[in-house]
């Protein structure tokens, strides 16, 4: 008998993430549905099933995901900032229909729930550097807040009702289909600033580093987790590898072959001055680890956002 | 110039924790008010405001805090098991008021809030005993993944807004008004049904550690906390000392002279086997310690319960 290849359903399949995890779920044989809000780049999709919906009505959610066997949850509407700014609206919209969607995922028989959390949020401000999956859990916005809650949740659930589940808490994901939009993605941001030859703005001095991961290895990640057997549950997804934004302006600059103009703004709150992920785990476990050199990844990056120039400007506007 | 009295305001006012804290306040001298849906005891609150109110009705909640110095924060409707069997019911009634609180406090320029968080809960099933505040926070409840999140919220909230705050994880309460009406408190329940003459249910084979302090205990730490200037935020409150369930009933039978008929039922999946608080920081940082012997505390619930029989009885119909 051949193993039946699970049927993937991707909650914010129409995002950054969830476009490039849909692309190769399908390429992989998988039976794929994007369910969302929106997606911004439909021509991405083709020959994948795309179903318009809001994560916060429980019953699109239900038929979005009854038949399912693998629940990728990469639902988050409000991005770090605006989540500090409307914090009951972001447990509304994220945290609670997070909840039902476990409820739901129960209910429906869903093998699996993936979920992806933020490493760059959860741990706040790290005490060791880089950061391993047992450290403290501090978040210093309500959207790590948020994505710790629903961790949490993920472990009750599969301690009451057996609901199997995987979390990968991904660093700073970069690559193809990362317009930023909500003011999320630094290099897709400064990319499409310094193309267009506009200054770029810099919150703080630019020594805040992160932990800066290709899409794609991202995306193998999220593909190992499907059938991952072992005893974790939480696995970091990173290079390991710190970057500042200096740094990261400089690769730019040397890729377009031009100096971009920086404009220094006042460092934010909701900064944690450097992030960087321990991958070790993943690595044992997941048999996972990142593929892309930066500079290829920041490459084809640069190739994606200069292709599609017209059609993000578009977005954007 | 006479130091002023801080003005305190005691959310769940009404409840076991909240008249002890009160009844406390007015003797030391505050300005108390009492806010709650509904005071099993009024007479309790002799002397002291009482003001009936929803915690999920914002409007209420600023009409209650507006002039008060110190914010109380006792309030959580459902129980353990009520908030696994209800999880999105008590975000709404719990968690998401909890936030809009912070933002009244904020903008009401409240001095401090005191949390009371669960010692009994946040950390899960701890990895050592006495657990210190520092241990991973693995909450396996509903109720106790709440309290965190909040707890997480107040830190982003001073960090955000500079709004001032204490967390007490208290371990498991007992003493005089506390009478097991949503299924806690385990020394009041099998009191009163031992005074009765009832059998007891004990979840499990009795085995069951936990850190019982006597209320009057806990209220020392509250007033210690409307003060302290130190540099914690999070703060243990228990004995540091573990008794199991049977002990317990073995004390209960001691003094109250008769043999208890026990029922043994299934343990339950929200039950962590051991739970005994580290309490060095609160020694060290606040000044504070349980004075009260475990066996004369008791003796004092009892003599309440026994003193109380009739109103217990009624309000337990």
């Amino acid at each position: 008998m051949a193993t039946q290849i699970p049927a993937c359903v991707v909650l914010g399949g129409g995002g950054f993430m969830g476009i490039n995890l849909c692309r190769r779920l399908y390429r992989s044989g998988h039976r794929v549905r994007a369910f969302g809000r929106n997606c911004h780049f439909p021509d991405a999709l083709r020959g994948i099933e795309w179903r318009q919906g809001d994560f916060a009505d429980p019953d699109a959610v239900a038929a979005a995901i009854a038949g399912f066997d693998i629940v990728f949850h990469l639902v988050h509407g409000a991005m770090p900032l605006a989540a500090n700014l409307a914090m009951t609206t972001d447990v509304q919209r994220n945290f609670v229909p997070s909840i039902t969607l476990l409820d739901l995922c129960g209910s429906l028989g869903v093998k699996r729930v993936v979920f992806a959390s933020s490493g760059g949020t959860v741990y706040g401000i790290p005490q060791a550097l880089p950061t391993p999956e047992t450290a403290p859990t501090d978040p210093i916005c309500a959207y790590g807040i948020s994505k710790l809650a629903i961790e949490k949740y993920l472990t009750l659930y599969e301690r009451l009702y057996a609901l199997d589940f995987r979390i990968l808490r991904i660093a700073n994901p970069f690559g193809p289909f990362q317009i930023a939009l909500k003011g999320q993605g630094f290099i897709a941001a400064a990319t499409v600033r310094a193309l267009a030859g506009q200054p770029i703005e810099i919150w703080g001095d630019g020594s805040v580093v992160r932990d800066f991961i290709y899409i794609d290895d991202v995306v193998d990640a999220f593909e190992a987790a499907i059938d991952d057997q072992g005893p974790h549950r939480v696995f970091n997804i990173g290079t390991g590898i710190g970057r500042n934004l200096r740094d990261i302006v400089a690769s730019i600059e040397g890729q377009i072959e031009t100096v971009v103009d920086i404009r220094w703004a006042p460092g934010r709150d909701i900064d944690i001055p450097q992030s960087v992920l321990a991958i070790d785990r993943a690595a044992s476990e997941l048999r996972w680890s990142p593929r892309t050199a930066f500079e290829a990844g920041l490459g084809l990056t640069i190739e994606w956002l200069r292709d599609n120039r017209a059609a993000i400007a578009e977005r954007l506007r």
